[in-house]
């Protein structure tokens, strides 16, 4: 994202930002309000709002990397509960395909049986 | 997050931040560490660097909080390719159930036909 005076105009902390790069307006604005919400949010918090206007960026851009890091733990604990199941997965097919073998030479059992009783 | 004077010291754009909350100081000091990072590479711009204090702050937290909506987005997309496979999962289970009844049953088939040949 840039700053670009022929792209998106979103409005953050109240300030009129045109930003450029591939992403859909609708995107921009997305993240747009979720930067004002965290605005809005601190800004009901007096120990916020005493700290000087460097203090209070530094702080918000803590506050949306904790997100992105909370985010991020929890991305790479669902990776890895799906490598887990692909594990358990191909072992249950192995199985599967096992007992479909077993099963079929069964049914050949079966045959020459009945033939053997003159039961077809 | 908070500022606190009894908190856990960072730096981040050159200031030392102390901060409190229930986070490890190592979660503290990689958050401040992807800042720094963020900070570094926006001051080799030149267009990052032509604007005011308050808009520079702005981009960063547009770009920190892209880097959280992207990853959120690929959380989204893990967590329903989970879902997929539990019912993948469930599917084949139930195979694999109805194969080991089908098979126990040709099983107890055998053992009969072996009683009446004579072969047990």
């Amino acid at each position: 994202m840039a700053i670009k005076n022929n792209g998106t105009e979103v409005v953050i902390d109240g300030k009129v930002i045109k930003l450029s790069g591939y992403e859909s307006e609708e995107y921009l604005q997305k993240v747009a309000s979720y930067i004002n919400g965290k605005i809005n949010e601190y800004n009901r918090m007096d120990s916020f709002k005493r700290q000087p206007a460097d203090m209070q960026s530094i702080l918000l851009q803590l506050n949306i990397a904790d997100d992105y890091f909370k985010t991020k733990a929890q991305l790479e604990e669902v990776q890895a509960e799906l490598e887990a199941k692909d594990t358990e997965m191909y072992d249950i097919k192995h199985e599967l395909i096992a007992a479909q073998i077993k099963l079929e030479s069964r049914e050949k059992q079966i045959k020459n049986y009945q033939k053997e009783l003159g039961k077809q």
